[in-house]
């Protein structure tokens, strides 16, 4: 990890286009800005394929899903794929309806995603038809601890084989595989959990990361998450009494605008299996 | 007042469907996990079934309502009541434009409510049929005072005779009121009102409330409104001479990260009719 | 500009319908409470007009328009040009999609608009046909400087002359242009542009000033810009070092929430041509 990838992010200033919900859509907006991208967001089905041809890359969230984006979604996504643009998927919520569920797969199916990102529950859902996410959290009986991460390893490994994606799945190890190599990832913090839109910055931040280093998109990828959790790291030493998830939501961010190759260099936390 | 309400909060972890405008469900999704519940927003008519149910409340919120949503509303309220799941509406609005007043109006005679909350003009603008909603606020000449509150007391216990439901009306006065018991609240601050969707996260608070302490559902929703207007008085003491209204939006949130039934004992005003 | 702006914003607290974009309305709605106006945001086409009677402005803003918001936002803007109301127009990402493009186009023909404010790649879109938008920022090739001033100032007079609009083009030059007169506003801070919602923020100012000074209208949206521009000027000497974009984006809304006329004569940096 001796690439500069947050200065790669700064110096081209990627251009991404989000199809995202509207609960978390300012912080993506700003988390974006904030490491040196610039954010986008449009969902008309009229105008997604021009949006999507001017960015450096395409990020679908399912968060709020409705019948009017998700055929725009689809349509952005084929356009992304047709101009080998960096495409993401964050499926948000796969698992806890059957609509979910069933558009994440099509989506799969039909769109080739350089990166998918989701909870364990998200991604089971998906990919082994169990149906244990609460909400948009990971059911507690799936995460990912010390003690099954082998087994989790080698279910991501294999989901990434055969989808051709690189699919990070977030917890507290996040795992990131391209199917053959894969990053283990301690950075970040468990009161991470209890602000809202942690996972729809991420996958945003991961797109960034990835259209500004295309060579390595697999240690890219990796490097957002690893930034993401250093950010939390950094920002609760900055807590006060007083501050609540809302001020750790902004300290956050503003960590993301101050963070630096060296800063990562120095706290990343994470092996290679 | 003696029950553990925020304890049964954080304990219990209720999962909120919110159906909610776009204005503030980013508000509403952060004091949600601040007070130890977790949100869902979910409004494709496709998906809220499956999304209620597996939810402990819906929070219904017409904000930003529109004709698909309106759909998604009616369809997972009626869900909502046949699981006997806690359900709570807000009626953003109503009196503004005919299409709030209307639907706000069908929708209470389709979906049983738990809980109904609104400012005095958008309740007379269902109830009474008059029409002096300014925007989003209350007008000046319905504000609850120790004047009149004696009558708006008799017409706040006979609505919720009549729909048989806790009828939740804000004001420099809280009344709350299950048509037997009335609750008349005196915490909180005016300047609350210089931030926008303090009363959308209040309706997401009942919800979460009412799930989590379900043997007591008018005491629960009045210990919301409390809370609320503690950390409104308690985030006051703690503001700069340069903060504004958006860091006063924070600070509450945070105070409600850091709530106490201990806190809220202490520094409860409120009084039982 | 010795008037009193800011007062009349807070004395007659105009209330200001909104249909604009999901990712920055929360921003939008607070700093129009921040500077002693009132929002409202509402979208649907049934209750467009109802909304727009009641309010003294509207702000339309096209950042995430959709099939179904065209067609309200026309709605909405014929009818407040039928009752003379102020009616103030964001074009946002005009350039970046033909439907952006033709849309503001098609709203320019078929409304009257008090104020269009844009960047300069917006309002070249619209009015020169080029195409250089980047996404929803400005082309650097675009950008007004000492040496380009002339003529860009030029060509906007012709357009506000054109139009029978005030023209407002922002950037590090601000330039607010009724066709006779033109102010050339030089507050403001580079550091801007990494927080997402400034331009739409200021588009709502714009409507709230216009509204509460309506017989000085070029005036008083010249002064809406000022003041955002103190705004971030002040909110830059309270930076801390581990602040960012999200921090920023706080301090300058809290900033217009403590904004005094005096303050504003006192900091105004601008010139009129």
């Amino acid at each position: 990890m001796n690439k500069k990838y947050v200065e790669n992010v700064r110096k081209h200033n990627p251009l991404i286009h989000n199809i995202t919900n509207y609960v978390t859509a300012n912080d993506v907006a700003n988390v974006l800005l904030a490491c040196g991208a610039s954010p986008i967001m449009a969902d008309d089905y009229e105008e997604v394929e021009d949006i999507t041809s001017i960015c450096n890359a395409l990020n679908i969230n399912i968060g709020t899903l409705n019948n009017r984006t998700i055929k725009s979604m689809l349509r952005a996504g084929k356009k992304s794929n047709e101009l080998k643009h960096i495409t993401v998927f964050d499926p948000v919520g796969a698992g806890a309806s059957k609509l979910r569920t069933e558009t994440a797969k099509h989506f799969i199916s039909e769109i080739n995603f350089d990166a998918i990102k989701g909870n364990i529950s998200e991604i089971n859902a998906i990919f082994k038809g169990t149906n244990t996410t609460n909400g948009v959290d990971a059911n507690m009986n799936d995460i990912i601890t010390e003690e099954n991460k082998q087994e989790k390893i080698s279910f991501i490994k294999k989901i990434a084989q055969k989808t051709n994606s690189i699919i990070i799945v977030t917890g507290a190890i996040d795992i990131v595989s391209n199917g053959e190599k894969t990053f283990l990832i301690r950075n970040g913090r468990k009161e991470m959990k209890s602000i809202t839109g942690i996972g729809c910055q991420l996958s945003a931040l991961i797109a960034a990361f990835i259209s500004a280093n295309p060579n390595c998109k697999l240690e890219a990828a990796s490097y957002a998450l690893i930034m993401m959790g250093i950010a939390g790291e950094l920002a609760w030493t900055q807590m006060d009494a007083s501050d609540g998830n809302v001020s750790y939501r902004q300290k956050i961010i503003d960590c993301i605008y101050n963070m630096t190759d060296e800063i990562i260099k120095k706290e990343a936390n994470y092996e290679i299996r």
